[in-house]
C-alpha cells in the first residue's frame, strides 16, 4: 500500500502515526474555583461559553477529585499520581507551603514532566507552583524546561505596610499590597507584578510555548494563580460578568482556555491533544462574593466535605474522545498522571505506588475502571473515604473556620450517587458499607510508607 | 412572484404561512422538580438527555420563576399569565385545593387554552390539573377540548386503612394507598389508578393527540403528577438511575419529554411548534432521598427563598429560537401566556391586569423586556420581591416545616446575580435598592383587586 501513496502523504501518515504514539498533553489547572462555578455545571450567571463548548466537544465529569482540600498538596497530587501523603506534601500543621517554608516536592518524586521529558517531551509550567520556592523544589528541577509564575499562592508576602488590615485588603486588592515574586525559571523576574495581567500574561507564554513546539510531542501545565484570593483581571474583564468580580475573574480563566484551543485548532494539533481541566480544591467559602459556589455540595476549600474536593473535571481531545458526553464515574487529577504516561507509551513507576489510574476507558466511552476507593485526606489526617458510592467520614470539620474536626462514631456514611449533598447519614442501617469502607482504608494504610514532612521544615 | 409557482408550491406556501401565524404550543410541567435536578442544570447523576437535548436545540434559562412555592396557585398563574392572587387561587391558610374543596379557578378566568381555542386551536390537558375538581373549575370548562388525569395531586385521597401511616407510607408506597381519581373529561374512569403507569399513559395521550391534530394549531397541556412523592415509575425505569428512585422517576419524564420532541420532528413539525418545560415549584425537602434538589438555590417547595420558586425553563422551537443559548434574564411560567397569545396572534385581554409579558425578544437572543419586578407570595401575603438583580425578604419561611415566618425589617436584601444562594444580606448598605423595590410593591399592590378566596371555600 505505501508503494502507492506519493511522497508528502507518505510523510503525513508517518508523522501522524508518530504522533499517535505521543500525543500531546496540556493540563489547565485553576486555583479555588468550585464545582459549581461553569456555566456547565449548572452556575446561574458566570458565563463559561469556552469551558461550555470544551465539554461539548468532550467530556465533562460530575464526579471528579482533586486529592486534597487546599492548594498544597492538592498541586503534588496532580503531578505524582500519588496521595501527597506519600510525598510529605501534606501537613496538618502547616497545611501549605508558606514563603518562608524550606521544604518542597523531594527530587525523589516523578512527576508527569519528568515521566514525559524523558520520553521526549518538551515541557513547560506556566503560572502558580506552590511546590516549593527553593531549589531542588522548582518545576525546572522536576522535569520542566521552563517555568513561568508565581511559586506560591497569590495572597502571600502580604505587605503589612501598605492597604487596610486583613481581610479589608481583598475587598478592593491593589497588586502592592502583595509582594508575591514572579519567577522565569529560576530567576525571579518582578516582585509584586502587577496582578491584573497575571491571566493574560500566562495565557501569552502557553500560546508562545504550544505555537514554538507545535511538532510535538509536547506537555504543557498551565496553572493559574485565580479565581484565588485576592481576585485581579485585566482591563478586557472589567465589569463583564453579572456574578461580579469572581465572574470577571473565572470569565477572563474561561476565554484563556478559548485561546489555548483556538492555538491548538489553528495550528491543527486538536487531534493530537489531549487537554484537561481542573481546580485545585473547592470554593474559598470564608471570601463570601470574593469565592465561588460549589452548587449543590456541601462545604468548600479546607474541608473534607464534597464541596472542598469535588471540583470541574473536563477533558478534550476530538475524535479520540467523543464530543458531549457526561462520565458519571469517579476520577481524579491523580489519574491524569496514569493516562498521561499511558497516552505517552511510558511504564509507571515500578518502584512505588501510584494511587493514579488509566482512565482512557472512561474518556473513549462505555469503559470502566476497576477501584479500591477514594481517600479524602484532610492534611496527613483520613478524614473520610468512598467506596462505589459510599462515602464515611470518620471526622468532619467546614473550611468556615472551625477549630477542631467533629469525631463521628460510627461515622458517617452517605450514599453520594443518591444524596450528592451529605444530607441524610445512613451508617445506622448500612453497616456492611461501613465495614467494606474500613477494610479499604486498611489496605490503603497498608501501602503508606513513613517520610519526611516537607510542610513542616 | 406567485404566478411564476407551481400549484403544489403556492398551497405549502399558504401552509407554511398559514402556519407561520398560528404554530403550535406544547408546555410540559413537572410536579416538585428542582432548579437542580436536571444534567443540564448540573445534577451529577440524574441523567436526562432529553432534556438536555431540547435545552442545546433551544435556549436555558437559569432564572425562571414559577409564580408560586405550592402547586394550585402555581398552575393558576401558569395559564392565566397572573398572579394567582389575582385569581382568588392563593391562600396562607389552605395553601392548595383539596379534595374536600369546593372552589377552583373562576369562569371569569381567561386560561391560554381559552383563548388560544377562541383563536381555532386544538386544545387538550393532560395529566395534573389541581384547578378545582368540580364543575365549573375544569379542563373542560376552561377551554380543553379534553382532559385526561388525576385533578388533585397523586398523595391525595390517601386511604388511611391501607400501608403504613405517616411519612413510611411513601417509603415504599403503592399505588392503592391513594385513592385519586383519574378523568376523562368530567367522568372518573378509575379510583387509585396503578400510579406506575400514569406517565407512560399521559405520555400515550399526548402523543396520540399531537398525531391527530397534526395539521394543527394546537396547545397541549402536559402537566405530570411525577416527580411528586409518592413516587412512582414504570417498570421499564425501576433501577435506571443511579439517584434511586427520585432518578428513576424524573429520567420517565425526561423519556416523556423525548416522545413529544420526537413525535414533532417525527410529523415535520419542529419548526412550527414551541414546546417550554418547566415546575410548579421548587423540590420538596422534607421528604429527603424522595425530594430533588434546588442545586446551589437556597430551600424549596413551600418557601419563597428562590429554590422554592426558580425552577428549570426550557423552551424549544428549532430555527425561531436559535439553539444552544443560556438565557440569564428573568422570566416567569406567567409569561408563557403572553408569549403564546403574541404567538397566536390573539391580543391580551383589555380588562385586567396581565401580569406575564411577550418574552419573544428572550427566546429568539439578544433582546430584552422591560420589567417592573417579580413578586414572592407565600399564600396571599407577599414575602419578598426583586427588581433587577435586587431581591428583598419582609418575612422568610422554611419549605421544612417552619409554624410561623421570620420578619425582617429592613428586609433582608441579596444580590441574586453576584449571590444566587441568598447568603449575604446587603440591606445595610443599599437603602436605594431596597426603596425601589418598595416603589415597586406599592405599584404592584395598586393593580390588586379584592377577589373572592377560591381555595378557603
Amino acid at each position: 500500500m505505501l508503494r502507492l501513496l506519493a511522497l508528502p502523504a507518505l510523510l503525513i501518515l508517518i508523522g501522524l502515526s508518530s504522533a499517535a504514539e505521543k500525543p500531546n498533553i496540556v493540563v489547565i489547572y485553576a486555583d479555588d474555583l468550585g464545582y459549581g462555578d461553569l456555566s456547565c455545571y449548572g452556575h446561574p450567571t458566570i458565563h463559561t461559553p469556552h469551558l461550555d463548548r470544551m465539554a461539548a466537544e468532550g467530556v465533562r465529569f460530575t464526579e471528579f477529585y482533586s486529592a486534597a482540600e487546599v492548594c498544597t498538596p492538592s498541586r503534588a497530587a496532580l503531578l505524582t499520581g500519588r496521595y501527597p501523603v506519600r510525598s510529605g506534601m501534606a501537613s496538618s500543621k502547616r497545611r501549605v507551603l508558606f514563603p518562608e517554608s524550606k521544604g518542597g516536592l523531594p527530587p525523589s518524586e516523578i512527576t508527569l514532566a519528568t515521566a514525559l521529558h524523558g520520553a521526549g517531551y518538551a515541557t513547560a509550567a506556566v503560572g502558580k507552583w506552590h511546590l516549593g520556592h527553593l531549589s531542588p523544589h522548582l518545576p525546572t528541577d522536576h522535569g520542566f524546561d521552563s517555568y513561568f509564575g508565581i511559586p506560591y499562592s497569590n495572597d502571600m508576602d502580604r505587605r503589612a505596610e501598605l492597604g487596610p488590615r486583613g481581610r479589608a485588603a481583598f475587598l478592593e486588592p491593589k497588586s502592592e499590597y502583595w509582594n508575591v515574586p514572579l519567577m522565569r525559571d529560576k530567576e525571579i523576574l518582578e516582585r509584586a507584578p502587577d496582578q491584573t495581567q497575571l491571566t493574560r500574561r500566562y495565557t501569552d507564554e502557553a500560546v508562545k510555548f504550544i505555537r514554538s513546539h507545535r511538532e510535538g510531542p509536547f506537555f504543557l501545565y498551565l496553572a493559574h494563580s485565580m479565581p484565588h484570593v485576592p481576585l485581579f483581571r485585566s482591563k478586557a474583564f472589567e465589569g463583564i460578568s453579572r456574578r461580579g468580580l469572581y465572574g470577571d475573574v473565572v470569565q477572563e480563566v474561561d476565554a484563556s482556555v478559548g485561546r489555548v484551543l483556538d492555538t491548538l485548532k489553528e495550528l491543527g494539533l486538536q487531534q493530537r491533544t489531549l487537554v484537561v481541566f481542573s481546580s485545585d480544591n473547592g470554593p474559598w467559602l470564608i471570601f463570601d462574593q470574593q469565592g465561588g459556589s460549589a452548587g449543590l455540595l456541601r462545604d468548600g476549600k479546607g474541608s473534607t466535605w464534597e464541596g472542598g474536593m469535588r471540583v470541574p473535571g473536563i477533558f478534550w481531545w476530538p475524535d479520540t474522545i467523543p464530543a458531549g458526553q457526561i462520565c458519571r464515574d469517579w476520577a481524579s487529577t491523580m489519574d491524569i498522571f496514569a493516562t498521561g504516561l499511558a497516552i505517552a507509551g511510558v511504564p509507571l513507576p515500578a518502584d512505588r505506588t501510584i494511587d493514579g489510574q488509566d482512565i482512557r476507558p472512561l474518556l473513549t466511552g462505555g469503559g470502566s475502571v476497576p477501584r479500591e476507593g477514594f481517600f479524602y485526606y484532610r492534611g496527613t489526617d483520613l478524614f473520610a473515604a468512598r467506596t462505589g458510592p459510599w462515602k464515611a467520614h470518620w471526622k468532619t470539620q467546614t473550611g468556615y473556620g472551625q477549630k477542631a474536626p467533629d469525631d463521628h462514631q460510627p461515622p458517617l456514611l452517605f450514599q453520594l450517587d443518591v444524596d450528592p449533598g451529605e444530607s441524610w447519614s445512613q451508617s445506622e442501617t448500612h453497616a456492611a458499607e461501613v465495614s467494606a469502607i474500613d477494610a479499604a482504608v486498611a489496605r490503603h494504610r497498608a501501602t503508606l510508607k513513613p517520610v519526611e514532612n516537607q510542610l513542616e521544615k
